[in-house]
Formats: structure tokens, C-alpha cells, sequence
């Protein structure tokens, strides 16, 4: 049992054009064993072609979905409801183009910090409709993705950038509502660092329910490179016997000094691919080390 | 050598009003040697009533500063610029008048989340005016700061609430450059989870212009729910000679399902008393442990 290990697009470029087909070799020399694409907006990239892509360099794909305020299962505007499960829709049939069969992401809407809307109090009614809300929109999308042969991974946010779903146990509350073969959740040690008292009871919990992961240090910096425990996190992985991918995210860019937004995505200042290359070593050696300790 | 230990006035109200005052013992009650206070806005609390009952009950005091757009050392608008400075000159009085020593928080203003407030993105020159308008407004703040015996301690927060000050090395970058014997920095292991690669190591970079700590679980729950390494925290903290105070924020109420923002203040569903006694011990252990060990 070996899981996949993946690179995010964006740790290249945002967006990801048909220029940017040609670093997949350096992912695939990296060690990575997929790319996770923002699922491309309607003329970012060609699928055909980038499928062709994806095949001649021996690499897959994970889809990971954008929500926005227009897009949104939690909305209480009717259009932004039905616009998000149209979107989920689209997702599907971007992954069927791609083959593609993993969609992740907060895929319930309602995004905070990057949307510029505060946190607010929410009356209990409120919470409970759009609640109601999201598992009704996942619940439609989910029967367009069994049809497809797609799964949905609902990925919890830390508190700032979701009002929604921010620990594992709320993800999985939701995907229990649902209760669909094709609705999971994916967990990401950013979020979790933020919101699970402990990581590796998370993933237990969460068990088999695990659609995908992703592997990001405390600081969006590489794997290996801050105080996220490795180990600890690959012997859960293993230990509820999941098999599917891992996702690098590493986002932070070094160097930056007071007065930068690091929230906010930036490209990278210089070449990192030997940073990555290391971050996949530490992340299968962690992972070989708790499939021998099985 | 003990560090005293804390409780911030909104874990049992916000505002926190003369009708709170009888909360006082409850915190003593619980282990605590001292009280965090938002500084007060006018109206909020007489302050000759509020150091007699803190007196009265045997608790010092240190102040949380409270910044928003209006008064925002960072801002462009000369006017919020202003009235930053006048704040935390206001602050300094404040603790004069309560008897406190230390005022502490994001002094140098931006708020991003709890302003609806996106990240985006910043040129360097930018980057470069809002640090230069900080420093400078911070110097002059010091100066009042300077006269009346009072410290401030700049805080980084997390990249989700403000993008001037993230990491220790942000917060310690502004200290060295206004260079007053009244300015160093203040800790809070809440956003250090998120921004340091390592916890006890940024202690130990900070080392002496630590003003004041906080104490807080990865997800703001009780300190000792969740994975923040206590020990390691206190015996860097006692390696630096640090003899100040420790403030506990856990701002976390349980059982909250999908849909609960979070990151918004909400007020206690109950008696939280004996996990604040919990955390107090477990601290005060670790402190211990730390001294002893020296």
C-alpha cells in the first residue's frame, strides 16, 4: 500500500494556463506522483489537452474546487444556492474529462477571510437552515458524481476562513447527513493544526470516511519544515487503512519581513523544487516507517 | 521565580462591565494571580472602583489593547494614523490610573478578518510606508509609555488577522526598530501555532523582549485539551529568564456543530470554572517541572 503523493498547482502559478503544462516534469522529478488542480475556470485550461498532458508525463489528477460568495450551498440567496450545486456539477464533469476522481474542498461555501465577511453571530435557527441547505445542494451534487464514478471530499477550514465546517467533526457530520457512497471528507493538517485538539485522534475518527489529504506544515511552509508531527500523522494514515492521496501545499514564501500578507497567495520568489523534492522525501519516509510498524 | 498566572476578562463577559466585578473571587478561586482587561472604552468601567476590587481581591492587572480601522497606526488615512497614537497613549494612562504595567496587543493596527477586511496583496513600497508609519507611531506612543512606567507588548497574530505583524520575528523586527526600553513583545502560543515553525525556539529568539505571554490551546480550548506542548513551552520559557506574567484565553465553548462561527466571540454556555482551575494547574506544573529543572 503506498499513497500517491501530490503538488498543489498554485505552489507554481494562479492561475494555472496551458503554459504552465510544461512543469509538470518538475513535479513528476520532485517525486510527486499527481498535480491537485484548482478546478480551471471556464477557459483557464484546455481538458483534452491537459489530460494528454497528465498521461505522457505518468502523473494524475485531484480536483479541488472553488467556492465563492456567488457559489454558495449556504447562501440564503436562492441563486447563490442553486449556482453552487451547479458548480459541484461542473466539478464532476471536469474530473469525468480529466479523469479525474477525487473533487475536495469547502464545498459547502460560505468563505470568511478571502471573501472579506467578518465573522458574526448566527441565531440557531440560521445555523440549522443553512445547515439544512448544504446537505440538500451536496445531497443533489452527490447523485450527479455516483453517476460519474466521482467522490466528493468535504474539507474542513479553519474558523477564519469558513463559518461552516471547521473542525474533522464537523466535516463529518456533514458527510454523514448527506450519506452518499460518493460524499467523504478530506482532511488538511493546516486546518487541523488550528482546530483538532490532536490530529491523530482526527484521523481515527474520521476512519474510512477519508476521501483525501492534505499534507501541510503548521506554517504553509514545506513538510518537514515546522512542528506538524510526520510520523505520528502517517501511522494514523495507515493505521485506518487509507490508501488514497496526499496533497503538499506549501504555500509560504520565505524571506518575508513585517507588513506582508501572508494570507494571501503569492508567487514563489525563486525556484523551490529542491525544498519540495525533500518535503516528499520526509513525508513517504514517514509513511514507509508506519507501514513496516503495521 | 513564578510567573503569575492570568485569566482575560472575556472569557466570562464582553463587555466586561462594574457588574462583572463580582467575578473577581471566582478567578482568584481558580488559581489566578492576576486579570487580563480589554482596555476599557469610555463608559465601560469606572476605574477607581476597578483597581479598589482588584485590590480588594488580591489580582494585578495587565491591559489588552483593543485596535480597529479608526485607530490603526498602519493606515494610510493620516487621521486613523493619528488616532492610533492618541489610543495607545490612552492605554498608558489607563494603566496608570488601574495600576498596570503592561499593555499589550496588535498595537500597530490592520485588522484583517474581524475588519471584513481581505488579504491582498502589497507593493513593497507599501509594505515598506506602513512599516515605517508603525514604528514611528509606536516611538512616539513609547515616549508616554516611557514617562509613566509602562511596557508595551507588540503581538503578532496570525496571518488571518492581521498582515503587518505574523511571526515572533515580525513582532521582534518592530520592537529593534523603535528601540525603546518600554517596547518588546508579547507572545501568544494561539498564533505562534499557526506562524513559527517552532515554539520554544522563537522563545528563545525573543528571550528578553518577551513582555508578556499567552498561553493558548491550538484551537483555543483549555489549555491541556488540546496538542500544544506545555512542558517545552515552559522550560524555554524559564531557559530565557522569563519572570512575567502568563495570560489564559480559551475562548472555545464545547459542543458546537457545523454552522457555529467560531472565530466569533460568544459567550460561555456555562460554568467553566473548574477547566480553567485544570488549565491554571496544568501550567503552573509545567512551570515547575521547568524551574526545577534548570
Amino acid at each position: 500500500m503506498t499513497n500517491p503523493i501530490g503538488i498543489i498547482s498554485m505552489f507554481y502559478a494562479r492561475p494555472f494556463g496551458p503554459e504552465h503544462l510544461a512543469i509538470l516534469p518538475r513535479m513528476k522529478a520532485a517525486g510527486c506522483d499527481f498535480v491537485e488542480l484548482l478546478v480551471p475556470e471556464p477557459g483557464e485550461l484546455d481538458l483534452g489537452e491537459t489530460r494528454r498532458a497528465l498521461e505522457a508525463n505518468g502523473l494524475g489528477v485531484v480536483l479541488a474546487a472553488r467556492v465563492n460568495l456567488t457559489r454558495d450551498l449556504a447562501s440564503p440567496d436562492d441563486a447563490a444556492h442553486k449556482a453552487g450545486i451547479a458548480y459541484l456539477e461542473t466539478c464532476v464533469e471536469t474530473a469525468a474529462a480529466l479523469g479525474a476522481t477525487i473533487v475536495g474542498g469547502p464545498l459547502y461555501g460560505a468563505p470568511l477571510v478571502f471573501a472579506g465577511r467578518p465573522p458574526t453571530p448566527v441565531s440557531e435557527p440560521d445555523r440549522q437552515r443553512k445547515i439544512d441547505q448544504v446537505v440538500k445542494g451536496l445531497k443533489t451534487a452527490a447523485r450527479r458524481a455516483e453517476g460519474e464514478g466521482v467522490v466528493f471530499g468535504i474539507e474542513p477550514l479553519n474558523r477564519f476562513e469558513t463559518d461552516i465546517a471547521n473542525t474533522t467533526a464537523h466535516g463529518l457530520a456533514l458527510a454523514e447527513a448527506v450519506d452518499s457512497p460518493a460524499v467523504g471528507v478530506m482532511l488538511d493538517t493546516f486546518h487541523m493544526n488550528m482546530e483538532d485538539p490532536s490530529i491523530p485522534e482526527a484521523i481515527h475518527r474520521a476512519g474510512r470516511r477519508i476521501i483525501h489529504f492534505q499534507a501541510n506544515e503548521n506554517n504553509r511552509g514545506f513538510v518537514g519544515s515546522g512542528h506538524i508531527d510526520w510520523p505520528a500523522v502517517a501511522r494514523a494514515l495507515i493505521a485506518v487503512g487509507y490508501a488514497g492521496p496526499i496533497t503538499l501545499e506549501p504555500f509560504r514564501r520565505d524571506g518575508d519581513g513585517p507588513g506582508t500578507p501572508l494570507a494571501q497567495w503569492r508567487a514563489p520568489h525563486r525556484n523551490e523544487d529542491e525544498e519540495l523534492a525533500a518535503s516528499v522525501a520526509v513525508l513517504k519516509g514517514a509513511l514507509r516507517f508506519a507501514e513496516a510498524g503495521r
